[in-house]
């Protein structure tokens, strides 16, 4: 069943340990199929090496295995959450990409400094509250869907799709799977940018409001005038 | 037409992705064509992986595509400016890469502090304004393109084909399109060069002007005694 | 004699290489066998390049050379101090890897800052004393072994599988040679993130023991429930 | 002439740019035969791409080319003053290696912090003073080798195989070309090791002069025990 979506999820893990975000089974990269309501994601634990689209197990939006012959990820319960919250949401990343991670351990947003940023985060990337206690020791995993959702609030999640988890580290989305690696991929590059501006100049300030609009709706919209339209690419 | 400087801008761009400047669609390449004031530049948006000598387009110093079946970098407007301003440029580059960013997003220029930078740009890359919102608002990679004239000022643009625009990233360029990316790649390094002696020691100051005399007409002018001279290459 | 070993130790020295952690000859692993009390160790100062499974020598408790037509690694009394005082060891690996050496220069312990070094650290990777000139004059490798242990202390050697020497660099160990490797692999990407982590935010607190508790055992001990378990992986 | 001299240093040469510490022309490696003064050398700004054994250059202690069709390179004043004052070496190396341009460009000694420096470099390497106007305008490249013999000083070359030139780049040397490349590459490899100690303490101090001996000698001289003794091999 849904051998197109695994190919897919299957593809865009591929992608993560191509473009050396994760090391080792350090990422999970799930996608949805929301007619069905079930989940494709990759298994927990396993290598990248020997991995095949056909191992990606299906799960239902209670976390049950519909489909498979291995365990899912562990963090499958917080994709579950964000794709119950955002139903715009068709892919879901999960990596320990090293500057990404740099801020989730220094508890810091990653401030919106310049143009790549903008291109594709129209804000500063969030770093999430520290869980409490109880929600590490109980539904850990849920309960770090839930403080993303807490931490986007009232905020489009497309427009800012990527957050990093405070002490662990980033997670990204997107209308597609793949389109979620692009995005975790921009994210570490956007990171690594902040990290150096910011160790280089300690007094630096955010982008203007409109460098922030204006490159962002270069690129979004019905006004975007970058890249080819559909018909001619 | 113009199937050589097609060939050649085509080069320059992959060189980009070769180099690891860039990653994904982020950074242009154009060349111009003097005589028939025709400028070749990359396809806005288009994957490296897939394009050819072919889909570069070609366009006047009005931004009007003259041929190509896609449209041209978002950025067009930009090297037609610079184009326009100097005649002595051949090519044009514009990227993301990392360690120059670091300083456009600092809002700092790079200060020549040793003889690597001092082989190619005859004092500091220098970093532009930040653009104002009317600016930013209406004709933005235009006045993109006036920002940086107005901060190459009096100087002679090839004595520093390099420079960095506040909160966006670096533009180089030379006489050939493969130049403009060879002076985008010494950038780069030069900023990580920079960058590392900054963090080391912040009370360090740039190079004398006679060390920075010595090895730029070392290698340029009537007096240039590093390579080989054009007949015994 | 041991092939099998000889064979497992090889391919966890040439792993060192390929995952990046040293260069010429800057490392070593070794495995064990308990039953027989033999050693199977890197020869010393040998070319990565042309090592082949046979070139492994075999040392005694002692440090005699029971098989093997090199000397063992300057380092061997180090590993062996290790074994003799931990059994559950059946690998050690030690490298020159730059951000381990980084803590190891600076004399400072590697906190647990974050789900990456919970994962496979249950706390702090510690950095040991410095030895006295008695202690570098005679016997050095030995006391490098007896200042590892003395800094473990109390503790479980598996919980925290890593270690730094004081003005050397990194230690690691495992249940088998692989798995010291794996370690080494991992302590240096927690490293590098703990740097970053520490140079963007120089107030930083090391993560809450309930985090700690709560990733440690997701990936050990009874009730872990990361990964396959072995029979269906 | 001198074949096997020309295939060795054209060896070393292209190892510079197989290690990653050159990109373009930006280094060069010369070898010398003792008994007939000669200097085989890289010619200036010859691509590494097509460079070929054949095209080493040979001058003689007076810079004189001997034999070869290309102009040797800008630097081989430098070398000759090497080779001239200290008969004990057989190759110089030059390179914009980019942590120890950071140390050159910050007018910085690299302090030995650890082992991994201690195991080539038996003590600091140092940064020259900054050369004079009067030094620079004339007779550049000799005054660059007369400023590191000064800096040198009393000490035995080889127990510091390597040096940085203020505002410029390291400079290594060995008993052969391919052993001061060998260096060139530990230099940097030293230099990146002290940059992040030195960011992550700025209080940090160098090594004992016992712990110094003590690796420095456990690899030179009579008693060294590291490595396979000759025969062996």
């Amino acid at each position: 069943m849904l051998e197109k979506l695994k190919e897919e999820v299957y593809r865009a893990n591929m992608e993560l340990q191509e473009k050396g975000l994760i090391i080792y089974t350090w990422g999970n990269v799930s996608g949805i199929d929301r007619e069905k309501k079930l989940i494709v994601i990759k298994p927990s634990g396993l290598d990248y090496d020997n991995m095949k689209a056909d191992d990606m197990v299906v799960v239902d939006f209670d976390g049950k295995v519909v489909e498979g012959k291995y365990k899912p990820s562990s963090d499958t319960s917080t994709h579950i959450e964000l794709y119950k919250k955002y139903p715009e949401i068709g892919g879901v990343v999960h990596t320990h990409s090293t500057w990404a991670v740099a801020f989730a351990q220094a508890g810091m947003d990653i401030p919106a400094f310049g143009t790549t940023h903008a291109d594709y985060f129209f804000g500063d990337i969030l770093c999430t509250r520290e869980l409490s206690e109880a929600e590490i020791t109980n539904d850990y995993e849920l309960n770090t869907g839930k403080v993303i959702i807490e931490t986007i609030g009232d905020k489009d999640p497309m427009e800012v799709p990527a957050i990093v988890v405070k002490n662990h580290g980033p997670f990204t989305w997107g209308k597609t799977a793949a389109e979620s690696v692009y995005n975790a991929v921009v994210l570490e590059k956007v990171a690594e940018m902040a990290y150096k501006t910011m160790t280089l100049n300690s007094e630096v300030k955010p982008v203007s409001q409109f460098l922030l609009n204006k490159h962002y709706y270069r690129k979004h919209g019905a006004n975007a005038y970058y890249g080819q339209s559909s018909e001619d690419k």
